[in-house]
């Protein structure tokens, strides 16, 4: 007998993050996708819409409307700006369905950093005390349980999963210092001249130092985690590549530490997760590009306490739709690599 | 009366910097290209060689051979690999010859240190001693009267004119972390699997961290300037971009520090520097890509003693060739930026 | 009860083709990799090699040894050069393997075109007998059985797929213009200066114009379906993209046609061929990048017998590995879409 | 005693065209940009629009004002959209300047098939008579007089180009089949989707087949040149490079004919054309990137009367802002490649 699939809809179907979540569902053999929404003003076939899935996909793509979610969806993938899905979030938790918000809306726990950094009063605190992280290489247990669950920043995901290993075993400094390198896909599916194909190729820039959005969450995160706060020095960069994050994240030991400490420290958080990858020398970003993994590699200083950790994920995958799929695969109770490899 | 061009010969034509070199003298004014050298057996045109210089060039490229080319230049400049260069540079300087040498043989003091990052004894002794560091920003009195000048690299080139003036100036900590992101074309023309185009777009990678062999010459550059000794933790990564080299570099201040403060000391180092730039915001590697100039911005972190700053510049022309051509305008004594704006 | 999967094998599995059939056999759902081999001396995982598949395969690849294949395999995949398939095809045949040959060696029926075209005398009489030429989308039947099937070559697999239809309905004049555009990747993993990253970004040129070895296999298979020849003017381009073909083809028709007849045309001959879609207006590259679809775009001239047909394919997956697939999935008598959607 | 350069004025200054004007105008040693202008509302530093001229352009774009260009400028560039120079351009005929127009409003005679391709009724007749196509390669007398100079479009430069010797020499059919493809900076600076780095990206497509408003352009002005009619038909297409456009050219001669006659025929007609280069082989795009060069390769099929020419050019300079200079080089009398090599 075959099993009966899990109905899910996206909103937000039409961005980056929510045509890679419509790409990777339509793969997956245990749910069946019911229902998309974007901006559209009436409802389109969605392959109209991407032609890429004509033959692949064959539903349409309709104006929000929460009642018709209630109706067709048990699990909704929130794939909505910043700001919007607290809009949406409190009626699909009282229609008792679970979500998976891809926004960043549920990611902090205070409403003051929410505020200074999202520019709006965070109105459902509710929803706020029910979310849950959905990082599942730290938070699976309270995952699988959870109704809402915030889905991670792009770059809060490979930069905790290289930290925190390191802090909760109490062996660095709490000063670290991180580059990232992103693509502009992060940056969403927008009619900007500055995103025109002549200003990216080829050009490469830094942008919001010390000063982004996701330097709260991942502050957060951490000291959730460890009990310890690190102060992060983080300097985003956008370059001309189409998909994927790189961090380079220095780090300061308390005291000098051998590469093979570093590599049991790493295996003994990693063993059991499938899509953090400890690789041998430092990781190339095409090696996670399509993929789910996090691949992080680290280089000892000689006669230092230093090292250097560097972390690169794909920002649409495991930085965003796959990392939603693989907390739906735990929030069902299936293996946690479904549809994913 | 039209005055007479001073004949250049370039050794190593054939590399990316030597094919640069031969862009850019080609359409200087004050200067004719009177001798091409290569690995080639046989004299051959340039320009069959390197077809974008059917028109423009008329000149072969022929087998290194020292006798001629005393005949046939003034000025040197050796587009060679590490360790070559000093097995030339000898003769030359006895037949009187004045040299830019761009690969790292006449860089760094120390020979210790040489031997450590290059491999090899290095028997020139003298010529060592002759050498001047060739950036004009900093060491332009010198240069002029210079018989042998020592390109800079091209990590070395941006990093140290965004470090220098907080270094001469007395005002930052001595540890300095700093992540550099450089364009495939700075590891050479050469036909690895690894620089096979599948294998660069879309990915990036760090390599060599803490041991670059660049990291020497920007620490002894900046002891040599400011008498004080920084402790560089050094990154760099590759990228797939075609040009240009973006470092960010993280600073602490030793008390804090006003925006305005640090554009004053930038201000005040690059006032007559004709090719730094000080941005207002943070700089893009576009606007450096196809110039000589190299752009500067920072950000000042707030309630802190911390900021970035950003350098970038085109790794083939300040980075090398350009910086060379500016070098030899200086020896020259004609204008700075002839030839190169 | 779980079925038992076939266990296949994939000679040549390090090259582009290769690398791409073992990423769709990983994941496909009836198969299981048994045997890699390359020019590897030792055997070495696969993973080793390519780091992408770790966590993902977990198999060696091994120096090619016809007896280990016979062994472990009921299906081998040749990715091997042309010319080499050939000194191992009639061992595996005599060993009652089904093989599909991703090389050009079984894809002439003509020994005398071979022998122009690739250079060197044909040997095995035996096999290009039984060879079928493995387009599905015309040749299924004979593909069920086929114990050789020679996959189609990219740049023919797509002109066919548009020209066929046309031809067989006998509505065109048999002189026809061809401009293809590809990838570099369809040129193999090769350590050449022609494909270093800094020639192929940003550039493009065509290349064995009216000689291509492409010629005689789509005269050929032409000509067999409609007992018709054709006149192919046919010149291939190289540019920098990393995956995909776009081939657009000038057709003049012996009447005036409508764009209404023209689709009905292709409608007639792909309603039940899954991978061949036929586009409103005319196709774009990036949509079938990723997939196993061809799609097809076309355009008549007004008040003309002129019309334009476009295609386009991913060069390694309808164009080589995924083709491959789907011949195996026929071959094996399951789903033809399993595994590549 | 140095020479008063001649002052000259864009319009349209922030386009991709305009901006390659500035570039090389700047560099140009005859001339000064005396005047900017664009959509803005007030006057603004052109380096602060376009940072990378910092320290090398010190000009305000201005909001357009006819009697100021006319106080400022000796020349008039007019990188305006179709349909609004020739808004402009009768009152700057009226004062006298000269003007060379890079918009398609006074390339066609015809205002029939102007007003059928770009949508608009001609109002400026006069303008119209005055006209000359700005191709020096074959109309340099009439450009050394003229006060107003259509300069051409981006396509049918190169196609003029590679087919106008052989249609001159009566040597081919009236039938030719032309494939183009063309960077995305062809069409214009604008914020659109579609032109999103990730819809461009190792994208391309076929756009406007036998439609495109460049056929008539150059059906018309072969037909000037030769007094024959050819039927062109063309096909253009966008793929994802920065620059250039290389097109592949079908021709059907008359007789046999050889190589060496071919490659006659065109050294006949550009000995003295320092910018269109015969190549041995077949043309690289990237050998004409950043230059003013077409380059013109060319192929001929065994045993019939068939054959390919391949041309290609920078979109941006050959193709509009370097063929502009090229033109004001002649009407100002002084050497065709000042400031072009």
């Amino acid at each position: 007998m075959r099993e009966e699939k899990v109905k899910v809809g996206i909103l937000g179907a039409t961005g980056f993050t929510g045509e890679k979540l419509v790409e990777l569902l339509v793969n997956h053999p245990r749910v069946e996708i019911s229902y998309l929404s974007s901006t559209t003003k009436e409802p389109v076939p969605y392959n109209e819409l991407f032609p890429r899935f004509e033959r692949v996909l064959d539903v349409k793509c309709e104006p929000l409307d929460v009642e018709k979610i209630k109706e067709r969806c048990a699990i909704v993938f929130l794939a909505l700006p910043h700001t919007i899905s607290m809009e949406v979030v409190p009626s699909l938790l009282e229609g008792g369905k679970r979500i998976i918000d891809l926004s960043a809306d549920y990611r902090l726990k205070s409403r003051e950093l929410y505020e200074k950094f999202y520019g709006k009063f965070h109105k459902d605190e509710k929803g706020l005390n029910l979310a849950v992280y959905g990082l599942c290489e730290f938070f699976k247990e309270k995952i699988k349980e959870a109704q809402l669950v915030a889905n991670p920043g792009c770059y809060p995901t490979g930069i905790i999963l290289a930290i925190a290993p390191l802090l909760l075993e109490g062996v660095i400094e709490r000063e670290i210092f991180v580059s990232s390198v992103s693509s502009i896909s992060g940056a969403g599916r927008k009619p900007y001249l500055e995103y025109h194909y002549i200003n990216i190729s080829n050009n490469m820039w830094a942008y919001k130092p010390f000063v982004h959005q996701h330097i709260p969450e991942i502050e957060e995160v951490l000291e959730e985690l460890s009990q310890q706060r690190v102060e992060l020095s983080f300097v985003p960069h956008i370059v001309g590549v189409e998909r994927g994050i790189y961090s380079t994240i220095y780090i300061n030991f308390k005291e000098r530490i051998e590469r093979a400490q570093l590599e049991e420290i790493y295996r003994k958080y990693y063993s059991s997760s499938l899509f953090v990858r400890i690789r041998k020398g430092l990781p190339k970003l095409k090696e996670v590009v399509g993929t789910n993994f996090c691949d992080l590699g680290f280089w000892v200083a000689e006669n230092s306490r230093k090292a250097v950790v560097c972390s690169c994920i794909d920002n649409l995958i495991k930085g965003a739709a796959g990392n939603a799929v693989q907390n739906m695969n735990v929030m069902l109770g299936i293996e946690e690599e479904t549809g994913l490899i």
